[in-house]
């Protein structure tokens, strides 16, 4: 039995009871809908055990539930012993999903409870919807969390620096102007900005409250005059300060958007993203004016990076790619002579990054995955399980930083000793369709899901699928995860397809996933850039921002066409000549020889 | 001054005066939104002398104009001078559509004429719609050709003809049921059929009504139990009466549909697809019960063939491949020799059709396009203009015939003399992309968009595009276009992009048109097959049904990597196996030539 956690579910229902609600829902989530979240909004993990990055946790008097996906099934399972909590294995057959299971448990006149701040307006509008056919309630104004766990920690609260024109490439007046210009466009007034990239995009500003993330917690409104940003009073510096009065910048606490927003003097409507606002906000809009919903035009003119951010992530990327060069080095220097573990690979690549000239943080937890570990796509190591390395098979690491002047994401799988023919196969067809995808030439009107099978086909030719997309969206020195554009053959209805435009920067990362056995992924950021125009149109192509050798030891060139062999050469001495300068001798001298052309068989 | 079509827009706008109609419209189309059309509803060619096969005519008292597409711009221009009609150059900048230029002229109180039965209910509720905003009303009630037209045409009406079993595959009854179920599952009670091909497949009939189209003019009107057909008397046959009896079809006269509609006892809903519909029966159905709007069931079921009409088509598409073999064996021996025109040369490949077994008429007017000529995409050699054929360049023949077992569908792109190195690149990446996309192994859930780039990339790299799709649908002894699937990279909103299933027959056809100068296109078709099944999903492949050389004259190794070479050599093995039985002695010798293996360049 796991008193612990049942304690303190006893007490949420003497809390739920007080407040008049008969189930309470706790999602993984802070306000803004961040992929990562910090220690302060981690009450799902307080009241369950269970510490996957993804799950909900749903309480009623009699039941507790918890709904989390493929990823964590054996982890939460492990987790949530004892406590009396039900495993929902979402999109199980027969798994209900959490707005049908209420609907069959609760009955008329019955409320649901949750902090509308940690629920999207989408999926509150949803519960809401379909509760009440039934005449459920909900309530979403309180944070029952709040009054029982005593040791929770403080909202990250960190400083907010200011970039400047040089680092940014374009004023906050400007970004302003057309922002403004769009939401008129939409038919609104105002904007109610939520995701926290898109405001520090659009402010020139950068924080530390959100792990990976250089975001600060923080909303902004924007009228066709002002702009209103909340953030907390601790995170403001006298830099900003000035800043923030220079640009017209209008700061008011973090805590006060709610009530701002109940007692603004509306003369039009408010575009708010469902997708990226939490449900309280969006239930005050509602109850004060109307709504317009949207992409966030920010999304869009953020993911077009301008030519300051470009000239600043090519050389951003070499130094980072150089990092990740001097690791596989070593690596293979040391593989079998010195104990490495994958946790103490990663701390190794880390440390390089962190050595590395303007870095300021990783950009996701380094996934460090030997043999059969990286046939998971979202392995994670940790001091209780991972595996030591020994001279053989393979290593998958895919890893990145923030830095002053982009945001870096990368992966290899290196070969540490013997590798089976299939392996190599596998290996080689990866690279094919990633370097095809590299050098693809396409008209401008493309998505990502023209393009996709570019990078798919070696493999779907052998039969074998990799289960996500071919490439996602970057920030620069922001999220490592951003839209809209996605390279990917199939969207689901919550996915956006976008027109991939020059300046957009993706990563190209196909893979092969064999499960018990081993995983290969090998991953290029990629920028996209005008190539010939001509009768037939514009045409767009793709410049690398990487450079780190793709393994040869397990290339089999009885797999590649010429074209193929020259696309892997000719990558390899950009590979050299980008990065040579950041190395040592020593590590030049292997580099040259990890760059080397490969030769066809005959 | 063209007297002819002056003095008929003097008598329409007389008959526009009596009906109260302020501005006439007449478009080209009959009542089912047919491909083609029968010379009976060419009313717009009557009263405008313009006689593309696309065209609106707008008269007014004072006005008249005509809008027409890019293909027609300069044959219109000639045909319409001395009318006093003026030329609307559809999709130019600042030439408004029809809706808006009405919108624009006509004053409130106003009426618009139209004969309802010619414009579809999607068109017809957006002009509804544009100038209701105006207190426009519409009169749809009337053809006022009919009074001015005297030596109108009769209707087309010929015999109807009954598919037994062996050659349908599919009983009636079975149709029947599964469209009935698709039809409640979608909210409607009934079904109202005006799409000729799709109720010709449901009832397993055939007509002849419309040019290359095996179909009977027609509609069907389905219930939960009963299934109405109306059709002219004169194409009823006793062989169709009796199909009828044993299966439950009630005939009722052509002219009938409206009147039975108007006085049926609705239960519920009608499902009708406002693209295929005519808007004077919408109009009925929308004051007698309500409609679901929707794809026509049988569209989707008619694209997905069964084994037996897969089964009989190889073997069409066989002798079919053997027509145009003998075709391109006899003007290569010819050329140079006897005089040979685009006409004499279609005529000689139409004659060979005439004479295949089973034949029934030609799928679409052969297209026969000499050098620059082969630019345009929808070339049509005329008594008055067309070139005589030389000993150089190129010819591009399209063509296809309708078969008792098959409709067919190729484009081959004909060496006759020298051809120039960049003809040959061009011609080389044409076969490299059809081959590719032919080869594809792709898993279930790809649509044409998924798949478009494979036949498209060889060009895109060189900075060449074609403006078309890459593949269309094609009928089963019906029309040959037919969807709902396609291979498109882009897809306009009036186009449906469907996943493709086993069974679907696509063509695939890339080209290159270079103005002036000379257009390239080959294409085969191709049915979707399944291939292996594993955890990762349900692979698709094709097989090819059409076996005509590709001119090895105009292949250029240079070009391409073995894996093409491999690609083509495998083809043109097949080639000559799956065709050389219905050859003579001579043919085969030189098919075993235009066949061999193609050697790479070292």
């Amino acid at each position: 039995m796991n008193a612990v956690i049942q304690n303190r579910l006893a007490l949420l229902r003497e809390e739920m009871k007080q407040a008049g609600v008969d189930y309470y829902m706790i999602p993984t989530a802070d306000y803004h809908n961040s992929e990562y979240v910090d220690e302060y909004f981690k009450a799902r993990e307080y009241f369950s055990g269970f510490t996957g990055s993804n799950g909900t946790l749903v309480v009623g008097k009699d039941m507790a539930g918890l709904w989390t996906d493929g990823r964590y099934f054996i982890q939460a399972a492990r987790e949530l012993e004892g406590t009396g909590i039900t495993l929902f294995r979402m999109q199980e057959e027969g798994v209900p999903e959490i707005p049908d299971f209420l609907y069959g448990q609760m009955e008329k006149g019955q409320t649901l409870g949750f902090d509308g701040r940690t629920v999207s307006c989408k999926e509150g509008r949803k519960l809401e919807k379909k509760l009440a056919e039934k005449g459920i309630g909900i309530a979403y104004g309180e944070d029952l969390a709040e009054k029982i766990w005593k040791e929770r920690p403080e909202k990250p609260c960190r400083s907010i620096t200011v970039l400047p024109e040089e680092v940014s490439g374009k004023s906050t007046a400007e970004k302003l102007e057309e922002v403004r210009r769009k939401i008129k466009e939409a038919g609104a007034e105002y904007l109610l900005l939520s995701k926290l990239d898109d405001l520090m995009w659009l402010l020139n500003i950068r924080g530390n409250d959100v792990e990976c993330n250089p975001v600060a917690l923080s909303y902004g409104f924007l009228t066709q005059e002002e702009i209103y940003f909340f953030a907390q009073k601790a995170a403001v510096t006298e830099e900003f300060e000035k800043y923030a009065q220079e640009n017209g910048i209008i700061w008011k606490d973090y805590d006060g958007i709610e009530d701002f927003l109940e007692r603004y003097d509306y003369q039009g409507k408010v575009f708010l993203d469902e997708r990226n606002s939490n449900y309280a906000l969006f239930k005050v809009i509602g109850q004060r004016t109307g709504h317009v919903d949207g992409d966030n035009p920010t999304e869009w003119m953020k993911a077009v990076k301008n030519e300051t951010e470009l000239s600043r992530m090519e050389e951003v990327y070499r130094k980072d790619s150089a990092a990740v060069i001097k690791f596989i080095y070593w690596l293979k220097k040391n593989i079998g002579k010195t104990e490495i573990t994958e946790l103490s690979a990663a701390k190794y690549l880390d440390d390089l990054r962190r050595n590395t000239e303007g870095f300021l943080d990783l950009s996701f937890p380094t996934i460090s995955a030997y043999k059969d570990s990286a046939a998971m796509m979202h392995y994670e190591a940790t001091e209780e399980h991972h595996k030591t390395l020994a001279p053989e098979g393979m290593l998958l690491v895919d890893s990145g930083g923030q830095y002053m002047g982009g945001t870096t994401d990368v992966t290899r799988t290196i070969v540490l000793g013997a590798v089976e023919d299939e392996m190599k196969k596998h290996f080689t067809l990866v690279a094919i369709g990633m370097l095809q995808l590299t050098e693809a030439k396409f008209l401008y009107g493309c998505t990502g899901r023209n393009l996709d099978i570019l990078a798919r086909q070696p493999l779907w030719s052998h039969g074998i699928d990799y289960k996500c997309g071919t490439g996602h969206g970057i920030g620069y020195m922001l999220n490592v995860h951003e839209g809209p554009q996605n390279i990917r053959w199939r969207f689901t209805d919550s996915m956006k397809e976008a027109v991939i435009e020059p300046g957009m920067v993706v990563s190209n990362e196909p893979g092969v996933y064999i499960e018990d056995r081993y995983g290969i992924r090998t991953e290029n950021i990629l920028v996209v850039r005008k190539d010939q125009k001509n009768g037939d149109g514009q045409f767009l192509r793709f410049d690398t921002l990487t450079f780190v050798p793709i393994d040869k030891e397990a290339i089999d060139t009885a797999y590649m066409q010429p074209a193929d062999v020259e696309r892997l050469n000719r990558y390899h001495a950009q590979v050299y000549e980008k990065t040579q300068e950041y190395l040592t001798e020593e590590e030049r001298e292997w580099l040259a020889g990890a760059t080397a052309p490969v030769q066809m068989q005959h």
